[in-house]
């Protein structure tokens, strides 16, 4: 039986990185797209609770079928695996997002949102990101590492609640070195929101802000980055944080 | 000096918990609200890229001033340090949330993605959550934990990072047993959505589920929950499954 892949993303379905992403992947089985109609960019893990979902089929071919979402990536992967896919999918790919969901900004990334949801429902899945917000991002030094991922997870799997976000630096394809595994680089952004004025007088903010990394280990995503390489980081859903569990006790309990 | 407590929530300016935690810790300092114009449950960690944000301010009397945005919590948190908060708070309070932030559901509040995101930001943060989701819940019970718990973050701070996911079971004073600090049981939603027709017979699709918990640990928040325990879980921002990373390292690089 063919592999069914489930694809989405956080850049809408007409986004120049999903495309890119369906056609490198297609060689490997069955396809089903469903992505937001609009950018859901630094959706996060964002649920629509309070409003109905819509659909829109854009495309249905053999081997392929393409649907849009009014609702967030998070929508789209449990809308989708519900009622849009014959059986649960092998495996679920997020991107190519276009621009890095290194360090923190995987916690706002509508693309990792997606992964993570697709985890946490036993699903093996993996997020990937150029670092190149343009529109009409050059892709095609990602394809072949791509292909390479996606065919040892299809093959091997992944651990229970494991998702791999995969973020590749913008250079050609003979300039990136190799593959690094990696934990989160510490990081914040800082400086978040310009004031202005409107035509009417009155006061609006915009969001904004500097990258902000005080992490300087080797063994992080944005050295790897930094440093010409891929970054995998073995993501989970668990916010807890084990380490203080003990101490914490001591002063609640 | 007196110190200084923003405080926000998921549920709007507008709801019952966010009045009780208000009126239960401003005793402790001055205190900044900024809460969501509308409610936003399930928002997470997501942020307003694409637009921008307005800020209505709603009160202000010595020692209170409230304000709403059209924003997320996330950005309520951001934009309240920057703008509305005369230093960087002395502490960061989200709440009291109608309904449950245990377990998984961590990973979709906006409750806790203000939480989260003020540790992001070098502040202490703790997030309260009442396992009853009406409107006019009573929150009498949690007062007393509220005020301790607010108490002893404002006076010993908590390690870098951490912040506290706090759930109180819907029991009367009496029959709260105490503090459990837990890790996050793993669970996740099942059965998500409801497939209805419009009164024009296209097709609509409605947030629904099940929540199913299999991990039957007596160090997890749900074993303290319904046990009648509150349930404190440290919480930190990094998603990496450092468990893996060697694992994962030997597949791909």
């Amino acid at each position: 039986m063919r592999s069914l892949i489930l694809i989405t993303n956080d850049d809408s379905v007409s986004a120049k990185g999903l495309q890119v992403l369906v056609d490198a992947v297609r060689e490997y089985g069955d396809i089903v797209v469903m992505s937001t109609e609009l950018n859901a960019s630094g959706k996060s893990h964002a649920l629509t609770t309070n409003q109905p979902l819509r659909v829109r089929k854009v495309r249905d071919e053999k081997g392929l079928e393409v649907y849009a979402c009014n609702g967030t990536p998070v929508d789209c992967v449990k809308l989708a695996e519900a009622f849009f896919c014959e059986r649960k999918p092998d495996l679920v790919l997020s991107g190519i997002n276009h621009g890095s969901n290194a360090s923190i900004n995987v916690i706002y990334s509508g693309t990792m949102g997606a992964v993570v949801e697709a985890s946490i429902n036993g699903m093996s899945a993996v997020g990937f990101s150029l670092l190149n917000h343009d529109a009409d991002a050059d892709f095609s030094a990602c394809i072949p590492f791509v292909k390479r991922i996606v065919s040892d997870v299809l093959e091997k799997g992944l651990p229970e609640n494991i998702s791999l976000n995969v973020n590749i630096p913008n250079l050609p394809y003979n300039k990136i070195k190799g593959v690094r595994v990696c934990r989160e680089s510490k990081a914040y952004w800082a400086d978040s929101y310009e004031k202005r004025t409107d035509p009417n007088g009155k006061d609006y903010y915009w969001l904004t802000g500097n990258f902000v990394c005080n992490d300087k280990g080797e063994d992080t995503d944005i050295w790897a980055l930094d440093n010409g390489y891929i970054s995998i980081v073995p993501t989970q859903p668990d916010f807890t944080s084990l380490g203080y569990v003990a101490t914490i006790k001591e002063r609640f309990e």
